[in-house]
C-alpha cells in the first residue's frame, strides 16, 4: 500500500473558509428539557467543536460570559444530545498547567513573524495568531470557555462532554510551528516512524512508550479535575496511529490498560461529582482496521470501560458505508452506544483533487443509510457554524433538526454517493473502489447503502464518466439490482459533483431495496467512472 | 469491480494431476478412540472429500465394501476429527431418488461422445466418465460410498459428516454437460443472472424463487433419511452466490428461515437416531462479505441454528489472513466452533498466470497463524489424496499429523505468503495487495499474520520483485516492524514460488511480533512486486 501524505496546511487550503452568521435559537424550557434525555431517545446528534474554530472564528469580537455562552444556544432545540467540546491539538486551548496552553511563547505585542509564527507560511499566519491571540484574550480576561459552555449547554438540555484528541500531529512537516508541544520538539525519539515523514501520522507520538502515556493521561487528570463534564471523549482519532508499524497488537493491551486506567479516573470523580461520567471512544470505522490499530473495542464494551464508540473516517471523505451491522453484531449485549461519524469532507476517491464538502442532502443521504442500519447516532466531525463547515452552510440549522433521526429524514431529497475508507492498518490491504478504468464489455459493480426505500418522488443513478461520448454510454447497459435503467440524459448536479460529465439513469422506485443497491454497468466503450451516486428526490437536478 | 470469470475447465487445466498411493494407517484401538473425542479436544482437522474424486481417481479398481472403507484409514490415527463427505453437485454421486445421479443418461456400453459426454472437451472426457462410470458401477453392485464411509469413519473415532454443495455451477458455461441437473437447465429463469455469463456464480440458483429452495431441500430430506451421519455441512461456497445482485439483504431472512427448517429437520432425525445431529455451515472468510452475500452468521450462531462456522476463500488461493478475531468475538457466548478453511490452491493476486498449490511447509503457517489467532480447527478442502491435492503429496501422511494443533507445528518450518481474498459481494470493494507497481522513493507496505514467535532458527522476508536490478533492490530500504533488515541475496525457492527473482532480508528473531509483523519497502527505482513472504526456518531455501 502506496503511504501517502497530507497536511493541515494542505487541508486548510484545499477547504475554503466559508462564513455564515446564525441567530440564537430559543433557550429550551424545562419541561422541554426534561422530556429529552440523551439516554431515553433512541438517535440524535453528537456535534464536535474542535480546539481552534470557536478562537479564530470568533478573533477581534468583544466576548463576555453571555456571548461565549450564546454559542451553546444554536444547538439547543436541535438534535443535538451531545456536545463534544475539544480541548487540545498537542497544546491545549485552555490554561493548562499541565501542558502547553496554545498561546506558549505568543507576544501580544509581537509582529506576525515574532519567533512562535515564524515558520508559519504567510497565509496560514493571520488564522493561526486569530486562534492563538482569542485564546489567550480570553484566558486573559478570566474566561475558561469550556466551563461556560459546559453550564451552557446543560441549562439548554444538551449533554456537555470534553473531546481530548490523543495523538493530534497538524504540522508536524514543520517541526517549528507554533501549534507543537515542547514535549514533542524535545522528543523525537518518541516518535511512532521517525525513520521518515509519509502520513502526518509517522510523527505522531508511540504510545508504546509509558512517557508517551503518562504526558497524555496528565491531561486528563487535569480535564477531569477541572471541567464538570458528562462525558469524556478519548478521540484517538486524531489521527488514528499510535504505535509504531508492526507494534499494534502489543498496542491493543496498552490501550486497553489506558482505557481501564481513565474508566477508573472517572469512577473517582463520579464520587465526587455525584452523576455519571461517561466514556466513548473515536475509532476507525471498520472492525478489522480498528483491531490492526490496537483498538480492541469489543474488550473495552464487553469490560464496561466505555459508554459510547464513534466509529468514524479520518477526514479525507465521509464515509457512506460504515459496517454498522458488524459493529452492531460486535457490541450485542453491552450497552454502548454504537455512534457513526460524518467528516465534512465529501471524496470519491483517495487520488481526487477535488476537496467538496457535504451539504444538507448529501448528509441526509449518509444519516438515513446509518441510522437504518442501526446506528443509535449521527456524529458531525467538522460541521462547525463556520469555516469547517458544510457547504451549504445556510442548511445548518435544519441539518441539525433531521440529521440524526429516520422519521425527519423521511422522504426528504438526499444523495448518496460512493466514497472509500480513508483509514487502514499498517500494511492492511486496502479497498477502494474508485475511479475504476473500463474495459469495453466488460461489467463493473458498485453498491450503495440507501436506507428506507422512499414512498414517493423521482430515483436516479448518477454515475460521473471520463474519456467516453454521450452516445457510447447510450449504448452501455446500466442495471440496478438486476434490471435495465433507462439513460435519461447528462445532468448538471449541484455541488458536491464530479469533474467529468453525470449521466443520469432512471431507477423505478418498485426497484430499490432497503440497504444495498448494486449497480452494474457493462461499457461498450472504454471508459472511467469516477463517481457512483443514488440521488432520491433530487427535482434540482437539470438535465442539459 | 470487473467481474471475472473462470469454469471448472480451466481449474482442471490450470491444476495439474499429480498421484500418490498411501499406506493404510492402522486402525485405532477402542481405548484410543475414548480419549479423541471431538467435541472435548481443541484444535484438529476438518477435512472435505469432494463429490468426484473417489470416483475419478479409483476408476478401474476393484471396489468392495472394504476396499471403499480403506479409504477412511489413511485419516485415522491423525490429527483429522470431522470427515466432510460431500454427495453431490448439481447431480449426486450416490442414487439419489430426488435428485439426478451423475450417471443419469450414461450408457455404461456407449462411446466417449455419447450424448452425455458430448458437448465435454475431449481432454476432459476421461475424467468425466471415470467420475461417472465408478459411481454408475458402485450403486449397481450395491455399494454405497457414503454409508461405507460413516461406518468406518465411527469405527476409526472419526466423525462422520455429509456436506451438500448449496449451488454448484462447475461448467455452467457449457450448458450442455454432463454435470448439470435437468432441473437447472430446464429453468434458465432460476438463475441468478440470467443476462449474463460473467463468474460462473452467474449461472448459479437464485435462492429467491421458493422452487430453488425446495429443490435443495428435497435432497437434505433425502440426506437426513438415508445417511446416519454425526452433522450436515450446507457448503454455501460452492459457489457463495445466491441471489440476484442487490437481492442479497431480503436474502438474509430467506438463508436464515432455510437454515431454521434445516435445523428443525435434523432435531427431528436426533429422536430418531438418538444421537445429537449438528450443522455446519461453509460462508465467506469476512463478516461484512459474508452478510452483504445473505449469510447472516450471527444469527444462525445466536439462536443455536449451527453448531460449527466454516469461514473460507472460495478457490482462488489459499486465504492466509482470514480475520478470524473478529468471527471469535462474533461469536462470543455461543458455543459455535469457529473453523478456518484453506483452499489448495496458493496465488498471490487473482491476475497472476500461476496455479501453484499449497505445500506442507505453506499450510503450517497458515495454520500456525489462523490457530493462534483463535480458530479452534483448520478445514481442508480440496486436500485429497491424489489427483486435487498438495503438490508434495508425499507430505499429506505428515500434514494431517501437524496441521491442526499448535503444538505439532512449534518451530517448523512454514512460509507465511500474502495471499488475497477470493469473495467479495456484489459491487463490494475489494482489497487486493498484490501486485503493486512501486514509484522509486515511495513507501509500501504488507502485513503478515505469522502465529508464534518460534524459538529458533532463520527467519526471512522474502520479495519477489520485477523490473529491478540487483544492485537497485540492494539500495532499497526494508524495514521490519521499522527495524532495518539486510539484503541477503537472491535465493531460489522451492515451490510455490513466482516467476520474479526472490529477494531474501534476514530478520533477526527478536524483532518478529506474535501476530502482524509490518514489512516496509522504499526502493529507490521504480519496481513491481508480486511476492511478499515471511519464512520460518527454512534452511532449505539456498542463496544464489
Amino acid at each position: 500500500m502506496k503511504i501517502s501524505q497530507f497536511t493541515r496546511r494542505q487541508y486548510l487550503q484545499a477547504v475554503p473558509a466559508s462564513v455564515a452568521a446564525f441567530a440564537s435559537m430559543p433557550v429550551l424550557g424545562a419541561k422541554e428539557k426534561a422530556s429529552r434525555s440523551s439516554t431515553t431517545q433512541a438517535g440524535g446528534l453528537c456535534l464536535n467543536e474542535d480546539n481552534s474554530h470557536y478562537f479564530s472564528s470568533r478573533a477581534g469580537q468583544k466576548l463576555t460570559t453571555e456571548t461565549v455562552a450564546a454559542w451553546v444556544d444554536q444547538y439547543a432545540n436541535t438534535q443535538v444530545r451531545e456536545l463534544m467540546l475539544c480541548v487540545n491539538c498537542m497544546r491545549t486551548s485552555y490554561n493548562s498547567n499541565v501542558w502547553d496552553p496554545i498561546w506558549k511563547g505568543y507576544d501580544p505585542a509581537g509582529s506576525d513573524d515574532q519567533p512562535l509564527l515564524a515558520s508559519t507560511p504567510a497565509a496560514s499566519r493571520k488564522g493561526a495568531r486569530d486562534w492563538i491571540h482569542t485564546a489567550w484574550q480570553l484566558n486573559k480576561n478570566g474566561l475558561d470557555v469550556y466551563q461556560i459552555w459546559i453550564t451552557r449547554a446543560r441549562k439548554q438540555g444538551i449533554s456537555p462532554w470534553i473531546s481530548m484528541r490523543m495523538n493530534d500531529v497538524h504540522n508536524v512537516d514543520d517541526t517549528r510551528s507554533y501549534i507543537h508541544s515542547e514535549f514533542w520538539r524535545a522528543h523525537p525519539e518518541y516518535w511512532r516512524v521517525p525513520y521518515r515523514l509519509g502520513p502526518s501520522a509517522d510523527r505522531a507520538f508511540d504510545y508504546g512508550r509509558h512517557e508517551v502515556r503518562e504526558h497524555h493521561f496528565n491531561l486528563i487528570r487535569e480535564l477531569a479535575e477541572r471541567y464538570d463534564f458528562d462525558g469524556l471523549e478519548l478521540d484517538w482519532m486524531r489521527f488514528g496511529y499510535h504505535f509504531k508499524p508492526g507494534h499494534e497488537r502489543a498496542g491493543i493491551e496498552i490501550l486497553t490498560d489506558f482505557t481501564t486506567q481513565v474508566r477508573r479516573l472517572l469512577d473517582s470523580w463520579e464520587r465526587k461529582r455525584g452523576h455519571k461520567i461517561k466514556l466513548s471512544a473515536r475509532v476507525p470505522s471498520r472492525p478489522q482496521t480498528a483491531l490492526g490499530l490496537g483498538y480492541d473495542v469489543v474488550t473495552w464494551a464487553q469490560h464496561k470501560l466505555i459508554d459510547m464508540l464513534v466509529v468514524t473516517p479520518f477526514w479525507a471523505t465521509i464515509e457512506t458505508d460504515i459496517p454498522i451491522e458488524t459493529w452492531k453484531n460486535l457490541l450485542r449485549g453491552t450497552s454502548v452506544q454504537l455512534v457513526a461519524g460524518l467528516e465534512v469532507l465529501i471524496r470519491t476517491h483517495p487520488e481526487s483533487k477535488q476537496f467538496q464538502k457535504n451539504t444538507l442532502e448529501t448528509v441526509r443521504g449518509a444519516a438515513a443509510s446509518l441510522l437504518d442500519r442501526g446506528a443509535d447516532r449521527i456524529y458531525l466531525f467538522n460541521y462547525m457554524d463556520s469555516q469547517t463547515a458544510m457547504d451549504d452552510l445556510q442548511n445548518y440549522p435544519t441539518l441539525l433538526r433531521e440529521a440524526g433521526k429516520p422519521e425527519t429524514l423521511s422522504n426528504k431529497p438526499r444523495r448518496h454517493i460512493l466514497t472509500f475508507a480513508d483509514t487502514w492498518a499498517p500494511g492492511e490491504p486496502r479497498a477502494i473502489p474508485l475511479p475504476i478504468q473500463c474495459a469495453a464489455g466488460s461489467w463493473y459493480s458498485f453498491r450503495l447503502a440507501t436506507g428506507p426505500i422512499p414512498t414517493s418522488g423521482k430515483v436516479q443513478a448518477l454515475l460521473g464518466l471520463e474519456n467516453i461520448s454521450a452516445s457510447d454510454v447510450a449504448s452501455s447497459e446500466l442495471r440496478v439490482n438486476g434490471e435495465i435503467c433507462k439513460l435519461t440524459g447528462v445532468v448538471e448536479l449541484q455541488k458536491p459533483k464530479p469533474e467529468a460529465p453525470v449521466y443520469s439513469f432512471e431507477i423505478p422506485r418498485t426497484l430499490l431495496q432497503r440497504g444495498y443497491n448494486v449497480i452494474e454497468i457493462h461499457p461498450q466503450q472504454p471508459c472511467k467512472i469516477v463517481w457512483v451516486e443514488i440521488a432520491m428526490n433530487m427535482n434540482a437536478i437539470s438535465t442539459r
